[in-house]
């Protein structure tokens, strides 16, 4: 897990890396900052998502007990993908700023396959523990990573969908559909169980 | 802690990324040096900001036995906030350096914020615990936390006076209050017995 | 495990620093992305090839049982040419986009010598354990890490000769080669055997 | 152990940021990368040196039983200042590859002035540890702690006088004992017994 936290700490606050001080003529700093909002939102929408990942994370190696080397591929693949998503939310950002509507649905576009991608690596994640029963602890019942990859599918759709409707309808309507996915993968989240579970039967917290 | 512990050993190190060799002309490199002071003691006020929300930090998991979803949320909104310090401390710099009375206003009311924003993260975090006593160690008093949300109400309201007293009165003001507020929470930190407690009841350091 | 592991997650994803939204007139941000597509395939290639050291590292910490001043000066010298890998990387991908073909083999030639060097670093670490068996865990053969000493070796001559070749015939036969090592590094390595030997025998995971 | 490894980790991977390919004309990348030289000198010098004291660190941790709040503070002031080293490491860099001696000398002095620094937040940690012997391990003797102040003063006095010569004779003569100090305390780290002893009898790695 220690690997795998570095990663995601750092990918979460490069993102702060974009906030800078604003390039403006003395006097005009108020308006410089105000202008940057697209900035604060893709950073609020990255970070939740990232947090949302990392909760999943920990759930879904909560109930591993051992890991093989595909399953460490499967791991750096999710980990190779979640890097990435500062670049799409940076180019979001910046075609905000310019205002350009091609240059927005390219944008989407991106974010889009960025997402799907991730969601896809996640689905080849859960696929493999679901093939691979023995991998997980004794009290995670074999049907549990089963279970999962209806979530993971489910991301690729919609991440696939909501960059064909920002580019064939306006890219707002992705921009909400990138806004509300991590809220599902949120709610939809084993986190409390999983850390429970942890405390009480094992001794590795990675809190 | 080891997630926490990397976002804030990572922020805490892209301070110094705002300590570049200054862009001056062959022989006036001293001048250009002793010109940045702005940004050392940016620099300086950051760290000691950090290094005290670190210790506090380790100080309130060192009385938490197993963490909810809600705790986690309440941990990671702390974290989301403490890792934007370092883009209104540049901000600060950038405009001490232009003297640009003005900007400065909305650059000590823009760490003002951030800065409130910070302990209400702080003050959600309490309050949950407060709320939830079966989450803290069975060696932890059940009002402890309690205990610990006037501190983070303090906050909320001293960064808030200070970003109003820094536009109505003077920048200075504001920096004044930004600088005494760490020292106030360092002396009024738990640090000490925490980390005695845990040495000689727990297993895990975090040192 | 935790600074080495450290250092690998730090320098994996400061790759992706590399990646910011391309400097384009409105409108043609699409050309602007795929024109960047040298950065993504150094991008991919320098991930793989460090996800791959990083199972390596993994796999031979997992036998060491105890380390003295020479071995962490042998994992100091690892750690300090991996560090670099982002620099060649970037060299390449800057050279692909300028397309000068002297340029082009400067840059394999700087990228083979750096992973020649890094290659060296673990022949010599390899070879420090094969004459030191006391540090190794007692489960793990004698005559293991005498056997690692030849791929380390093929990597030195390799990563040369694709060098020389990158310059003397073309910088494509170079890259093919940069491609192709770390795969072959991925099928030769022994994660799974340790991970698994790890999980049952020991209690450190560093997952 | 955590937070601190993490800090010197992200440091040490910082100073890489530095080397980025050279802003050159096309066909001129080789003499381009040639001129890099002072960079890849004082990157090969940093990374010695913050070596170095990681290996210290982990020496002095391995005899620490229980941190209290002074510990703590001394801890986080060499912390601060070694993340400070990549700065005067670029300025150093810097200068030299513009080859104006009045900049020189005064990025040499800012260089010893930093290191000045460092080695007085490590006498400061080791001082205290000699006043409080109640802080480290029962197998350590209480005098280890005080016969370790002489080293950190030496690097003071060093330190200073480097950067004295410096400016009084030539740059060159500082930067030969910034190159020279590190390797004296390489010399005389106690690492290696101290994590004979930690794996022997202890369960703390940190490795």
């Amino acid at each position: 897990m220690a690997f795998s936290d570095a990663i995601i700490a750092i990918v979460i606050t490069l993102l702060v890396l974009d906030l800078r001080p604003p390039d403006t003529e003395p006097g005009e700093l108020l308006s410089g900052l105000l202008d940057e909002w697209p900035t604060y939102l893709a950073y609020a929408a990255s970070y939740l998502y990232l947090a949302v990942i990392w909760m999943n994370h920990k759930s879904a190696f909560n109930r591993i007990r051992e890991m093989d080397v595909g399953l460490q591929w499967a791991n750096l693949a999710i980990l190779a993908t979640l890097a990435l998503i500062p670049w799409p939310t940076a180019v979001i950002a910046e075609t905000a700023r310019t205002g350009n509507l091609e240059d927005e649905k390219v944008a989407v576009a991106l974010y889009a396959l960025i997402g799907a991608l991730l969601c896809l690596s996640w689905l080849f994640f859960f696929a493999y523990l679901a093939r691979h029963p023995d991998l997980t602890k004794e009290e995670v019942d074999d049907s549990f990573f089963q279970h999962e990859r209806p979530r993971a599918l489910i991301g690729v759709i919609l991440y696939l969908a909501a960059g064909a409707a920002g580019v064939l309808i306006h890219p707002l309507v992705a921009s909400a559909v990138f806004l509300l996915l991590p809220v599902f993968y949120a709610f939809t989240s084993h986190g409390h169980d999983s850390v429970t579970q942890l405390l009480h039967g094992g001794k590795r917290s990675g809190t």
